[in-house]
């Protein structure tokens, strides 16, 4: 039996996970995600690397924006532009159903983790999703523009300002969730997933358990890297990787997971440089079904030979 | 001059409101609003009978339902309901970005009169609209079916339950909003409009201050009768009479105001009856614009000839 752990952030991370659904027994699939970018607007928590999770293996993910969900409308948006509040994070009609339960379930003192596990469970999905911790970890970015908050970087500022730093607020003092450590020390292969290292599964490394836990691992753990041909399917991976002075190349994605990975899942086309460890290669580029299964089983099959 | 402060619930007095903006420069019209109504629903503060006020005076009701918002979308519903939220208190999309807006700013510390002044001034609304209160005064109703909150009763239960008494809790101790004594001590003339006397107009009457600027007035008052040939226009101002052991009259409504008012506007299909009070008569239903435009006109000239 295949027990399968993936650390995850959004759209990349969760085109993964998808993928090993499509391949493992939904119930042996665990999703610890990043909530590094997770932040209150308007009132609201919201949790975008956990709701693009949620969409997407719940087939309700819009394909066209790469965010939020399939259908959505806008009404909300188109009042409050006219109302003069904030316009610069798009929240969908429907998508504002879950922001507004989570929020009143936070509020009423359940934890980020509960809440998650009632959603995906209303959501019909079968694997389990945890936050890294139910402790707030915000991302933030020290940048030539200043101090800024990830979504505001990202999503407001669209990462245009140049990264000399990240920071994890809190993350020393932060305990994982309920069942993370429970679910990693249980997997017989933990997978990376091929989400930005730097703001998407740095935030989940950087919790000091999660870290300690990943170190003393009996299971092998692969990454999946992010690069396709030195540039990111999406997102600023290469822009960052630049900006923090590293070449962009495996070799660099394979070094700052030095010691936590044992193999790393390139695309075909790479070069497969010296990353130091063990590589792998498939099609890496996932945009249907079949993508998607396809680089799971690889990296199950690749975390298997490591295995033996 | 005519400064009129008009003392208003939602849907019939918001006419009444409607009408008054459209005879009277809109600047001289100061709205005194029932928040007896308001409550709180998942998360969001929702100030239903303010609400009311600002999408009839910016022209943004909806007039096939009664409340909310013209060619409002319900996508947010839809999805509560798919997560298992509850959806016995429709909240449209558009009509959302209020209550997240003001939520949002009352959660900032922000008061309810200042919020409210904000979003009439965003609507494009001329005249003032006031709270009655920037404390909370909850409508509590006392039925045969127990305790039930404002909008449980009103909403949910759609008024089914028999009523035995009806409460304003913390109404001893709330003062009125800021501008609500100076109003009633400026105006000329003084409106009770066409609302439920028991649920909408007797929570701003509950208010110690308030009712004690009333019973000192320099300026006349006058009631609009909500009542047409023994009957409410709308809403539950009949049944709830009765239940409460009154005669469905305009004597009854009188007597409810004794004291308080100096003259009744009823419907000419109605009898004079002796209601204790000065009485005008004309056309009281408001469906279009002309219909608010007499109404409000009838009571302006009824209050005038009373100052005189």
């Amino acid at each position: 039996m295949t027990r399968a752990v993936v650390l995850t952030g959004g759209v990349g991370g969760a085109k993964l996970v998808h993928g090993l659904i499509d391949v493992l027994p939904a119930q042996d699939v665990t999703a610890i995600v990043n909530t590094g970018d997770d932040f209150r607007h308007l009132g609201l928590h919201v949790s975008p690397d956990i709701d693009t999770l949620i969409y997407t293996l719940s087939g309700k993910a819009n394909r066209t924006l790469g965010w939020g969900r399939e259908g959505e409308s806008w009404a909300f948006m188109q009042v409050l532009r006219e109302l003069g509040g904030p316009d610069w994070f798009q929240l969908g009609d429907g998508d504002l159903a879950l922001h507004v339960l989570r929020s009143l379930a936070l509020a009423e003192g359940r934890t980020l983790s509960a809440v998650t596990a009632d959603l995906a469970d209303r959501f019909g999905i079968g694997c389990t999703i945890l936050p890294m911790s139910d402790a707030s970890v915000p991302t933030i970015i020290d940048s030539d523009e200043g101090r800024l908050e990830f979504q505001r970087y990202f999503v407001e500022r669209q990462c245009r300002p140049s990264v000399r730093a990240i920071h994890f607020e809190g993350a020393v003092d932060a305990a994982p969730a309920p069942g993370v450590l429970e679910a990693i020390a249980e997997a017989n292969m933990i997978l990376i997933a091929p989400s930005n290292p730097f703001l998407s599964v740095d935030p989940i490394l950087a919790i000091p358990a999660i870290r300690k836990a990943l170190r003393e691992r009996r299971a092998p753990v692969v990454a999946v890297s992010p690069l396709i041909g030195g540039q990111a399917v999406k997102g600023p991976t290469a822009k960052l990787m630049a900006e923090l002075g590293l070449a962009v190349s495996n070799q660099s994605i394979a070094r700052h997971y030095d010691g936590l990975i044992d193999g790393l899942l390139i695309d075909t086309g790479d070069q497969r440089d010296d990353p130091g460890v063990a590589v792998s290669a498939c099609a890496t580029l996932m945009k249907d079904r079949e993508d998607k299964a396809r680089v799971a089983s690889q990296a199950i099959s690749f975390a298997t030979r490591l295995a033996q």
